[in-house]
């Protein structure tokens, strides 16, 4: 699969024929609005949760299911877990791509197990940060990429679940992190090979990812993965441009380099929940 | 750099020519033995350090230098730390591969840096699992593939040393291990794929590497890296055939492998001790 962004590429273009396919259901079941008004847009918390509940629509009984990890793949885990307490949904087998979402899943009561035990996952469902034309993907912000890859990697189909605000022309479109998970020792020796595979590309920057501060003196210190690895956040001011197959091996040959947030020719569908209905990509 | 491994290639050809060109310093030093005797042929272990002494002379004073780890790259050690004694050398910086290598290295007196003080590593000298004619190597059975990989690709000039025993026609082609380092998490998954990726190779087989039995009760358990990764060790019949560059992207893009032991295109020198001399190999 060869992906060339354009630098030209208009991001309004790529994506209009897919809007006001269908009406967004949280609006559908309000009823119609007077002909003189207009009902609120939903805010973005209720576009992903429409995308998360439209995805737990493909799950059947007795399927094993990737959970992902974030804000719009927590919702699929409350609209799994509530379908199988009313009993809509029997013998679903979860597998977390977090330790975050084996916690919540386990809340929820999804029975959860591993790939080991299951080496083939029926249906993935999880978010993504961005999204490209080509169901390219950006992932990881949340810091969960590799399981995420992995598990994913081994679904028959991935689904993903976004918000219209994470559909881009170009991955790195949106200006925020491509993530590369690196191995701690000499990290600032891999950030520094990273930054010589960007060089000359106007407003590039890479940065460790440091943890949040969380009042327990964790300030400052590095982001630390479920691997116990870090992060390095790649920026770009106008995307990625370029054979994205081709820059993820160069990513990829760093020694030191674990795994990076482009998920290509990965995702099976993209559900696209906007304020004007919601979509569905499949996979050319 | 390409390098295409033939099936038909005689293991004895590749070197024939290197053979014999000089007298083995241990041997030299001895004197001429009678005409109707022939010394004894050194062991194994005479030979290591012989090529490991042998590359220690391109040491000069103030230079900043990756020390290896293994067997080899010992002696190495040893004789940087009494050239440091002796004051032949001054003011080494070494960078080591790996924590046993910082701990002997310090035992021996050498001071020890790493590559966020020192970026650039004036040269690395290291021992080698396996040498191929285009100088590829084969290294980490030791399990430091990572370090090693890092630090020797950061140096101006990475000299290899290794006894007679390690030339090989072809990579895998001792029937020893390739070892891949890979993410603890589901690694039986990624095992799994390394398998597939060789499937159909004749003899071909994967297995995690097992820590040795201690009598500490860590029989059986995996062996862990100092990057607190595991090892997948591949086994050919019949060493790896095909394009190496190629086969090393199909490794690395798999999710959950962190670096793989083939070390392609990066040794600049091989100095090889023989029970008949010592040959040096200069890449092209």
């Amino acid at each position: 699969m060869r992906t060339v962004c354009s630098e030209t590429l208009d991001m309004a273009v790529p994506f209009a024929h897919l809007l006001y396919s269908e009406k967004p259901p949280i609006l559908a079941s309000l009823g119609s609005p007077p002909a003189v008004e207009r009902p609120a847009a939903p805010a973005q918390d209720d576009l992903k949760r429409i995308a998360a509940h439209r995805a737990v629509e493909l799950l059947e009984s007795g399927m094993v299911v990737g959970l992902g990890t974030g804000s719009t793949a927590a919702h699929a885990l409350d609209r799994i877990g509530e379908l199988l307490r009313r009993g809509v949904l029997r013998d679903i087998v979860g597998i977390p791509t977090s330790k975050k979402t084996e916690a919540h899943a386990a809340a929820v009561g999804i029975p959860l197990s591993d790939l080991h035990a299951h080496p083939i996952v029926d249906i993935s469902i999880d978010g993504a940060d961005e999204v490209d034309p080509s169901l390219n993907l950006v992932k990881g912000r949340g810091g969960s990429l590799l399981r995420e890859k992995m598990i994913e990697g081994a679904s028959r189909r991935f689904v993903v679940i976004v918000d219209e605000s994470k559909m881009v022309p170009c991955l790195g479109g949106s200006g925020l992190a491509v993530p590369v998970e690196v191995i701690p020792f000499c990290w600032g020796h891999t950030l520094g090979r990273l930054r010589s595979l960007f060089d000359g590309e106007p407003g590039f920057d890479a940065k460790l990812r440091r943890a949040a501060s969380t009042g327990d003196g964790g300030k400052g210190e590095p982001f630390v993965t479920d691997n116990r690895n870090y992060i390095v956040d790649l920026f770009f001011d106008n995307g990625i441009h370029g054979d994205l197959d081709l820059i993820s091996d160069k990513i990829l040959r760093i020694t030191g380099v674990v795994e990076h947030g482009m998920f290509l020719g990965m995702a099976s569908s993209v559900i696209i929940a906007g304020k004007d209905g919601v979509t569905v990509l499949d996979k050319q």
